[in-house]
């Protein structure tokens, strides 16, 4: 008896913007179970910007996503049926399952997970890739000491307020960058950071260099563009740039960078990176940031969309920066 | 009685271009010999790219040149008379004595020298400060492995010359970039790079493409702008990039790049910097430099103006790139 999922495929490339249609939510019926394999019914949808870069038919650090499969993405859900001796019926597993009600996969690529501490959606958000982000870029590529400052855009996205949280702590003043109001006040409020300014103020620039008059040590860039070249112009010598993430260039956009000299100027190191080439990395980054949410120490926030269907305009939506914090499809009632 | 020395001074900061203008020559008298310093006359006067950013008074890594005072710079020479126990008169000296016939200074900020083994102006050149600039880059930034492909700009330059000779006897290939035939030629012929590409040719976007086909791996960056962006286009995942000048923008020319997303998509790593800051590395740097120019493994040129009133000239020069190898003054006959 085989069992059927709801999915949702790349039914075609965005030109510039991507648009519902881009999207096809389809019925398809799973292959049976082979030994080592396990049926999930997934409870959450993770959305994050990657999958916009995977929707191109460019080079990039990984293949694009094929058309007419399902899209990729990482989930989290519970086993129904197992064929596997790691895995039992009823387990909390955080995988790659993709934009589907159910899938079937191995349970070797597969994580139990507990959600007696951790809300399962935290899997996909702080205590999962996007946290290990976080912890990664700031840690391995910042490495704040206390007093120095820190800039984090996105600043109340699923990356940014976990980066932020972590300068903190480490005893770092900490600025964040984000879109409006409403995500600065939180960002400020509830991540705790010491300020947090909007990139579509008219001031922007004058508020920036304000709240950077003691320079920038380590800037965790999420966005590149505008708010790259206000952080490079204020630079302290041996300042560290995390190069996480370049939504603003995502549609296409250019991203010309007018202030390189401060690479030169300030003996800047300037690193791109990709979490998931880090695997050695994890198990303590996950056990620091799992720790933190049980503790209550690390804030998060979620943005929730409520069925399959809905996850094109919640992706859509994240693209523009309409969600504050983890953005995730839930696929349960 | 005291002693006179020639000398020239910053008249003017350049609008621009360099001009002869903006210098001026003038005599002037030493100060008498304080305890611990002693009286120099300079044989070879450095002119090096660094000077130009000087000349602006804008915020970068040093201070700038002072108006009416004498011109910094690098330079070799002998001791006249000597109030140190470190150093007598006859003693070959390395030192910062600027653009003049003759300087008096702490025996302290002098670096005792030999010419037995090594030409004293190459103390100027691949045994002084550019060429642990190149060995500093490329051997603490790009740290190239056998096999992979090292790009080198201004590749006939003081720099770039020993960057492309230590990364082929590294076991690296080595693609330099310079400016016209006569300088490619030189660069494979004489400094042994596997091909050398002159970034004025119409073509040189498909030949650099073609030269680079197995992607790069380091680049050491002495000019920025277009070649950079030709260079972040090719590079390969964990490629390295030394940002060690940006000569294409020193009159004032944009500097933007177009291709910053490489840095994210190819997880590179990219890095200022300025020897000076590392002291601790020239003893060992100096002496394998040392070593391989008297073994005659380490090749040189040198372009050499004669007398100290050549040297406005020969700096504008070197702006040009008209220079092959080291710039210098020879300040005796």
């Amino acid at each position: 008896m085989s069992t059927m999922t709801q999915r949702i495929v790349l039914a075609s490339r965005p030109q510039g913007q991507v648009q519902p249609g881009n999207f096809r939510l389809e019925s398809a019926e799973l292959p049976a179970l082979k030994e080592g394999e396990v049926l999930v019914r997934n409870h959450f949808l993770s959305l994050d910007p990657y999958m916009r870069g995977r929707m191109d038919d460019t080079k990039s650090y990984a293949a694009p996503q094929a058309l007419d499969e399902v899209m990729i993405g990482g989930t989290v859900g519970e086993v129904l049926e197992s064929r596997s001796d790691a895995l039992k019926t009823g387990d909390k597993v955080v995988g790659m399952l993709g934009w589907q009600t159910h899938g079937v996969c191995a349970a070797a690529a597969l994580r139990k997970v507990s959600d007696a501490h951790v809300p399962l959606s935290a899997y996909l958000g702080a205590v999962g890739m996007p946290g290990v982000t976080a912890w990664f870029g700031l840690n391995k590529i910042i490495a704040p000491k206390a007093g120095e400052t820190v800039v984090v855009s996105a600043a109340a996205g699923a990356v940014g307020a976990v980066v932020g949280q972590l300068a903190k702590a480490a005893g770092a003043r900490v600025i964040g960058v984000a879109g409006g109001a409403v995500k600065c006040g939180i960002v400020k409020d509830e991540f705790g950071f010491d300020a947090c300014l909007d990139y579509r103020s008219a001031d922007f620039r004058a508020e920036f260099k304000a709240a950077t008059a003691q320079g920038i040590d380590g800037y965790f860039d999420n966005v590149g563009g505008m708010v790259l070249d206000a952080c490079l112009a204020r630079m302290n010598a041996f300042g560290r740039i995390a190069v996480c993430g370049l939504i603003s260039g995502y549609n296409g956009e250019s991203l010309a960078v007018q202030n390189f000299r401060s690479i030169l100027v300030n003996r800047l190191t300037v690193r791109g990176f990709i979490v998931s080439e880090h695997p050695e990395l994890w198990p303590q980054a996950l056990g620091e940031l799992g720790g933190m949410v049980a503790s209550g120490a690390l804030k998060r926030r979620e943005s929730i969309a409520q069925g399959l269907a809905a996850a094109p305009q919640a992706f859509i939506g994240l693209l523009k920066g309409e969600n504050i914090g983890k953005q995730l499809v839930r696929l349960v009632d």
